[in-house]
């Protein structure tokens, strides 16, 4: 029984690391290097290369590397058979609300404002809009969104939150699919973290922008996918929106060409609102490997039709 | 019996609608317009120019209009012999916290490296740091220095202070004068709140910066004349500082032709951190007004030896 970390985009050696120093006696290989790709049960993937998985003729179990799993389905003969496994990290959750506090806090207290004003040697004063007067709305409500949600409605924010089913979460006003219009028409900030799925592709549109309230801000950590990059180049073009901190691209590293780079209301962090901690998060891949060579139920399974 | 507003710098048109809306009755006058400065008692000021206080023969009050009284004292004619009261804002506070909480978690999630790296079409991730894993430590520990110590510290980060007597807070160690290098030693971001006296001018300086954890950032929302400016430039070349967050200056505005708007390491905003709302303390000097008229003790009266 081995263990393969498959991936691109990201360095596989602290993962072998971590997962060593909580089972030594672990059989861990790294792709492409494996001796034998028939004695790999479980694979560890990030955004694998179209089709390797097929090399692995007894593969078990796949578990992304990340909270996310659209990256392995995006390949087209991806093993739909087998159980996906996503991990679900603590600290995870935290670090993406730290983001995106920051983020929201950067909005609020006019730092990109004051940052052109520096760069034009301006001093102006502008009166800053208090926490406990600005409204969130958070578009996904599942362990992140509900995460983000009561730390954010704890800090002073009011929070109103989006999601496919109806959600109970205490002090934030709820809205299901059918709702998007009220409550997108309430939100000063809107942040996406919804999953990547064939109903929430492009779903940060023009349509959408023209809801908010006017000089809104617009946070997406969850897919660039989920944005129609040149609507939200419109919707700050016209006032609509009043700038955008984004963390996520249709394409990463975002192209050098791409009109992003150069617009001043754009805030661009280079997917890192949430980066995996290894350490943090082995165990529960060594739980759900154990869990597996058990025949037992595993842990965060994800509902492939669903997509989360 | 009348007010007078004696300011530069501020509007005073705001404090006077404030003011009378409460109670219309009152007679309150506009510096340099008064018909008759011999009637006015109580004095709302704000930077008066030199000297301009002995006009007032009758005068038994003095309000400062915000938290530091400073401003008043530089005036070499002051009147020691009369109260000085200053203003208790409340949402002041809550401003100033939210403040030092966007410049710390500016500095913790690299927003400002990743504008630098933006200009430069640069796509590089860097670990973020947790708020759990920060210590912010703070200078002065009255009102808003306490205040902001007991929220930093409910958003988790790990709070040290330091004040001239020994304070007592929940969850946060503190520090007395004597005691200044062992409290600046662990600090990652080190906040100035303290008043401005003969004893804290000069206090940020390359004696200080040198016994700072390297890379550590400042925040200044206290006054321009606690840093020595020349001492923070060769602190963030040499990279003991990482950055700073400049919201005061010795000079305010900021001169045009001053360095530290053309350096790339330095956050600079005007003087905004906490901007009192008059409508917000309009009932508190209202109070003071009556209490004098009355020949009663006046709330958040000063002690001029110690400057606040």
């Amino acid at each position: 029984m081995t263990i393969s970390i498959i991936c691109t985009n990201k360095n596989p050696e602290p993962w072998y690391l971590a997962l060593k120093e909580i089972d030594p006696s672990l059989d861990i290989q790294i792709w492409p290097d494996e001796n034998n790709k028939s004695v790999i049960e479980f694979a560890l993937c990030w955004k694998q290369p179209e089709g390797i998985l097929q090399d692995y003729p007894n593969l078990k179990c796949i578990c992304s590397m990340g909270a996310g799993i659209d990256h392995l389905l995006s390949d087209s003969f991806f093993p739909k058979n087998l159980p996906v496994i996503r991990l679900i990290d603590p600290s995870l959750a935290q670090s993406m609300f730290e983001y995106i506090y920051t983020a929201a806090m950067y909005y609020l207290r006019e730092f990109d404002l004051y940052q052109r004003q520096k760069n034009q040697i301006i001093w102006e004063q502008h009166q800053p809009k208090a926490i406990s007067q600005t409204t969130i709305g958070i578009m996904g409500l599942g362990k992140l969104g509900e995460y983000c949600a009561r730390k954010l409605s704890q800090a002073g924010f009011n929070i109103v939150g989006w999601a496919r089913t109806k959600k109970q979460i205490e002090d934030v006003k709820t809205y299901t699919s059918e709702q998007l219009e009220i409550f997108v028409s309430q939100t000063d900030i809107l942040i996406c973290l919804l999953p990547l799925t064939p109903q929430t592709v492009g779903i940060l549109n023009s349509e959408l922008f023209n809801i908010t309230p006017k000089n809104s801000y617009l946070i997406n950590v969850a897919r660039g996918e989920h944005l129609v990059e040149s609507d939200l180049i419109t919707a700050l073009n016209t006032g609509q929106l009043k700038g955008a901190c984004l963390d996520v691209f249709t394409t990463e590293p975002l192209p050098q060409d791409h009109p992003f780079w150069t617009n001043d209301k754009i805030v661009i962090t280079p997917h890192c609102s949430s980066i995996t901690d290894p350490v943090s998060v082995a165990p529960q891949i060594v739980q759900n490997y154990r869990l597996m060579q058990s025949c037992k139920p595993l842990m965060n399974e994800v509902d492939l039709q669903r997509g989360y």
